[in-house]
C-alpha cells in the first residue's frame, strides 16, 4: 500500500479481460459532484465476482461449506463515470492460490476500450462454521480457471 | 497492487493516528453473512475524511475552486465488525504531496487497540472548472498538518 | 398514511404500467435474511423515475431552472426478491398536478405478472435557485403524459 | 396510499416520540443536489426499529423463531438534511397488533423541534423457516410497549 502517484501503471484495456459484467448506474450512485462516488466502484466489483460465481458454479455459494471472505480490495480511478451511463465490469484471476483468489477488475464505459478505473478484490475461503482458512472449492476453481490471464499487469 | 497475502503486514494500532472520527453502524451495513459489508468501509472512510475537513477548515470544502477528487483508493480486512457495534475511523496522513494527500485509515471496534481493517485513501486537488490538477489549497494543507505522522506504516 | 393492514390492496400487474424499466440487483442489496432490503427499492424507483425522465427529455434535468423535489415516497412489499435477479420497475403517472407529479411503480421479477412490490414517488417542482414552488416545466409534462394511466389503482 | 398533497399533515415534533435514536449522517447520503437523498431516509428508520429492538430485548433479533418482515414503509419529506449533520430519529409505535408492528418516525436536525421528514415502517412477523405470519413474539412486544402513544398522529 505505498505506490506513489508517480508509479501509476495505465489503465488496463477490455482486451485484458477474459469476461465482461454488465453494470447499470443508479441515480443514487452519483454524488454531490455529479459522478459515481469511489465507493459505489466496489459495489460493481462486488457484484461481478459474486455474480459470475453464482453463474459459473450453476448453484448458490452464500449455501457452499466453504465461503470467500473478502481480506484486501482497491481501487484507482482514472475517469469518472456517471448515472444514467451503462458500464461492464471487466473481470480477470490474476492470481489462483490454495485458498485464496486475486480478482483484477476494470470499469468500462459502453464503447470504451480504456478502463475508467481499475480494481483488485481478492477472495480467501474460509470454513463457514469455524471461519478457519480452507482451500479454493473445487468448484469455485474450476468456474474461475477461465479467468486467469497469461499477461500479469 | 501486486502486494502478495503472504507480505500482509499487521493491523495498525489505535496510537498510529492522530484523530479517530466516530461512525455508528447501521442495520443496511450488514450484508448476508451479517457482517458489514466490504464496500462499507469506504463510506467510513469517506466520511472521516471529508467530515474532518470541513470540520478542520470550518467551512464548505465543497465550494473551494478546487476540490479534492478520488485517485485511489484501498482496504485490508482483518476481523468482521458488525451492526449494531459503534466504531472509531482514525485518521492518519501518511504523504501530503503539491497536488494530493494521501490518507491512513483504521477501523476500530470500541475498546480494541488493534483496528479491524486499514485503509489508503488519495485525494488529487483539481480546478473545480476545467478540472486540472492544482496545488493543495492552503486551507486543506492547514486543516491536514496535524495529521502528519512520524512514523511510517 | 393511516392504511390498515386489513385494507391491503392486491399486488400491481405488469399491464397496469405504460413503461418498465429494467433494474440489475447488486450483491449488496441483499440484506442479512438474504433479500433485497426494503430501503434498496427506494433507490430502484429513484433510479426508474429520474432515468425516464433524463431519457425521455433528452436532457440533463438536473440543469432546469426547476427540479424535482421528493415530497413523499412509500413502498408496500408482497414478496421478496434477491440478488443475481434481475427486475423490471414498472412506472406509471398516476396524477399529473400543475406542481407535482406522482407516480405509481411496480417491482417485476422477470417473468412475472404480479409485482413483488409497489410503490409511490411524489416529485414537487422547485425553482433551483430560491427553492419555491413552480409549474411543472413543459418539457416534464410532456415527457411523461405518455405515462399517465386511465385506469387509476 | 391515495394522499393528496392538499391533505398535508403538519411535520411532527419531538415530543411526540417516546424515543431518539442518534444517526450520523455521511458524506455518501447527499446526492448532486447537496442534501441527503430520500433513499437514505429509509436507512435511518431501517437502523433505528432494528438498533432499538437489538437494544430492548438484550438479544439478536435475527436468531429468534420469529422474524419481523417489512410490509410497508413510507416517508413524507418537509425540509432537507445534510451531511454533516447530526439527526436523531424519533421513535413511536403507532399500532401494535397481534402479528404487526406500526413504527412512526421522525428525522430530527440536532435543536429542531420540528421534523424534517416523517415515516412510516411496518413489521409483520414470521416464522423464520416457513415465513407464515405469527404473533408478535412476547419479547419484542415488551420491547415495544413503551413506545406506544396516546396520541394518534
Amino acid at each position: 500500500m505505498a505506490t506513489d502517484s508517480s508509479e501509476r501503471s495505465a489503465p488496463p484495456r477490455r482486451e485484458q479481460f477474459p469476461y465482461l459484467w454488465p453494470i447499470a448506474t443508479r441515480w443514487m450512485d452519483n454524488d454531490v459532484y455529479g459522478h459515481v462516488n469511489n465507493v459505489v466502484y466496489y459495489s460493481y466489483f462486488d457484484t461481478a465476482v459474486n455474480g459470475y460465481l453464482i453463474g459459473a458454479t450453476g448453484g448458490d455459494i452464500r449455501q457452499l461449506p466453504a465461503i470467500g471472505v473478502v481480506a484486501e480490495t482497491g481501487c484507482r480511478y482514472f475517469r469518472s463515470v456517471s448515472f444514467p451511463e451503462s458500464l461492464e465490469i471487466g473481470l480477470a484471476v490474476e492470481r489462483l492460490g490454495a485458498r485464496s483468489i486475486t480478482y483484477h477488475l476494470g470499469v468500462f464505459a459502453v464503447g470504451n476500450a480504456e478502463a475508467a478505473a481499475a480494481g483488485r478484490f481478492v477472495h480467501v475461503y474460509v470454513d463457514a462454521g469455524s471461519r478457519q482458512t480452507v482451500p479454493v472449492p473445487t468448484a469455485i476453481r474450476t468456474a474461475v480457471e477461465p479467468l486467469l490471464r497469461s499477461i500479469r499487469i
